[in-house]
């Protein structure tokens, strides 16, 4: 685990289970790379509603500016901690094995009512989540803000070397 | 309100919100028709996240035996109610306002993970499930049984008095 | 097969088809974990529906108190056999080779008419409408209410495990 | 009502619903206008499911050739009577007031397992039903098989007068 | 290929690709083993229109009483042959790799406008199609009509063997 | 009717019902704002299928540069169109009366197998295939390339229109 | 217009058509109220690109902390807008008259590939993508912190005001 | 790579991203065998949205005839290629691992607002975006219209061959 996981975290990421981990782990992966502490850690908000509430209630207080949230099937993890907290939460609907297709979790994360919005991303993009944290923080803090503009070179990079590789016929269109 | 509805109650019926008495309405009418006495209340997952655990976790030392909730949109109510109390749930899915003709509702009442389990009736199907609270009292309770044959009577003569008047002519094919 | 299957069933559980049997399973074991007599057979709406309706018209006399009942595809069994008692019946809608990803099941079993409910769980939710017997039985039977509030503090700490491991460092994120 | 219904009918048409009978009359319709005798009732699977058993386990033995069988919603009709006779039986799935915009009516009606077949044609569909109806005793009775070729001629130079209008500028493109 | 498809057909079964064939066989199984002559062949209405129109328009001429016509997709097959005959033609949706989780399928298939019915059976449903082309023939064949009856029995006999299996122990539940 | 409309025509717009006019009449308002000439008229896949066979394999013959076909439901005229010409078939989903709210219409136009392209737009999007249409000619023909540059530079005049008013005031915001 | 709107703004509030306005003003109803100064305007990502391509990319520099963009159908606006600024953008699928019930809406909106998240909020869900960028806001401004905990107060107040009139029984359960 | 790819392109296939080449080197298939110089590359909406304006802007003058663009999950690319060309663009939908079975991928480019249309083919159908190149091709450009002939000729001899195997008895029905 890096240094920026064990400093001050300043993003929580949360799961409703151990099973969701393969998915959230890619929030993890992005924000380690953008050099942004954080904490991650497992609140089922049916198996461990009271666990949710505190560390909802507590968010703020001890610093984290945005918290991700994970589940699939019925997820109700992302849209109650955000009836718990003022900050913002980002829920990514996972695609479990209970899912059906990811329906459930996309609309049980999305279709908040007025008053409580969650930041849906798309169904297990937990990297997108991680990058929507960090732009959250990019807009007071100005390394990550470079360290955003850096990742979108980058990946804007990588498709023009797919582009070259392509034209000179190192990758076989048939 | 009835007399029913003022007696020790044995059934609660909650609803996310005010907008959706107009639904949950038939969940009273049928325990009343019943004699089963209830209470009926709002409790908002998102806006009143405490009300809701308090409410689950009184609920079987008050003397319930069945809680009926009722929500649309991301639903979260049921689910979380069935979360922290080990009373049989029934959910509600509403097709509210805010709701995408009703989906996200029945999924995310619907598809809760293994362990917390919510007891779906049909969209909008509010009168079944006051029938249903009806039914998991009539396990012990003889004149509930009772008034649930009765019932099932009673509708079973409706679907008779349609064909006698059909077959009569009284209501006109075209 | 233990004890408790062999005493007075007070659940029956029945199934479509033998090839439902390895969702089905889900609700006895957790019946049989739970120490409460229930019983399990096939009785299909379409191939043996006088079968069906004997079972659902007996099942009351003989003692049960909830029947789960779990099919796939365009799935009859629990709505009829709902509509030949008023025991509370659990519908597990099964997402059977013949299904589409399970939707047919779902609606086939969660949309009854007013009048004739059918207490609906997840798509192979069958662990679940085990738990919801148990729940139905627990209103009046301390002994299960007991082992359902063991059953959830059981849950709560396998999370609260999963935790530790992950903050020790024995759940690799990456 | 029409001679053609007062005799002895060939074709028995039956909805779950008198509310099922403003779609399910196009059935009657259409079978009156080819001069085929039919029988049209109500039988609720759900409200009088033995209702449903005596006509279905009738229906050959009272001489008709074709059951049209229209419900909505958990629409279980349509499958079960088909369970109870060797019969054709024609589903139509209707998009009645409960239904989630006719996809339960429709999976509930069509995606019968393997052994029992129900002939379904589209939401709301009874006068295709009432069509296929004729179709199957136009197998055998060439005054049906006449009477559907001139329904046809008919149906295709309705079509040729719109051309015609509409080349003639009777009919305002815009 | 058995004597049954080699006599006068009764039947035709056509499908709009070889790749059809594995699922659409499942109709000449169960025509062959109810004893009904059929005929199959692979009849495109996108790449061989005219010959679709040719066999459509022949079908009653040469002693044809059903056509069972399977596709997937943007099927169009069943509702274009069955715009050109008036005899009774059954679709089969068939779930093929291009399909959309057999959506399409299904949809092109059963949404005939009125005039034009298709009786359609489940997605992959073709022994379904071959039992009600069978239930067709049977309204006037006494001979089919016995043998359906006999196949009803065969299936509810396997169900009770399989209960009788259960019950032994000789199917695990677990 | 306009002199356009009279010249002869480079584009046939057909459909399957007088009542799909009122949405295909948005292809025939954009072809005589641009000036292209074209015929229209109505052709039923199911009605009249041999005039749809005859139209199609007469359309190149006749100097028709690309075919707009609409329909809805069950919606096989484009796709059976395109099956009988090599020309261009733009395909328009009709959200008719009888389509399950256009799903079928998109799925059974959109979905065609490989070797028979029909190029779909959105449900109801008649002015965008009369737009495609004119995109067709306007790779040869300069003028309609004009004139197509024109209508964007015009539709974006009128965003920007709408930018101002708004900017000033003149539209209400609440 | 309040004073809010007119000083230097820090949320961008922009949609794809003035026909979007009447969803899209809870966002600046919501600011308002919050006391956030936002600009209001149009820009469309098909008709208007380089507009938009101008507005994503000098967003920062001009001093906006967040972009909420809305759009319907098809809607490109909030991704492409979220491609050419690391700024977090909110994306709101509008249920527009050409929406395919929303559906295309979301799914076009929320499904965005790794390395350029949108946060998606409801259908039609205007307020809280307003309430979204106040939380933006409010991980750094502790006076938006404040305005966001006074809401939900409020919001509070509000249910638990219908819990007592419906107690009261000034609101009538039937 | 072929000759004809190598020439002055008349056609333009693009894709949002490499992994999308396995489906789309379908378009370039059938391009070569038609003799239809064509250029291959990848341009991201959303990692290179500055080249996709240049290439959009650039592409009618460096004579290309055509765009065929495909892309997954939320797949601006054709439809902003669409906003910035008035050239017909002919979308694919690509099925790509982070699609939801391709629905995303269908609606984000089919249902393109009144004014930019996108001709968009079914999931995957990079085959037949080909075919529609050629056939825009094939309106004004004779040998491309012979080639496109001969390959219906060549489609419906492959049909006819599988029947004449199938009838010899070469494919095993069962």
């Amino acid at each position: 685990m890096s240094q920026a996981e064990k400093s001050a975290p300043q993003v929580g990421i949360i799961m409703g289970s151990q099973s969701d981990l393969k998915v959230m782990s890619g929030a993890a992966d992005i924000l380690e790379q953008l050099g942004i502490p954080f904490e991650l850690t497992i609140v089922s908000a049916h198996r461990t509603p009271h666990r949710m509430v505190e560390y909802a209630e507590s968010a703020r207080k001890k610093g984290l500016k945005a918290i991700i949230a994970g589940a699939g099937g019925a997820a109700h993890l992302p849209g109650m901690v955000a009836a718990l907290t003022t900050l913002p939460v980002i829920g990514v609907p996972v695609k479990s094995s209970n899912s059906i297709d990811g329906w459930d979790s996309i609309l049980s994360i999305l279709q908040m009512p007025n008053g409580v919005p969650v930041a849906t991303v798309a169904l297990n993009g937990a990297t997108n989540a991680g990058l929507l944290a960090a732009q959250i923080l990019g807009t007071t803090n100005a390394v990550v803000a470079d360290a955003l503009e850096k990742y979108r070179t980058t990946q804007r990079e990588k498709v023009m070397r797919s582009v070259e590789q392509l034209h000179r016929g190192d990758i076989d269109v048939d």
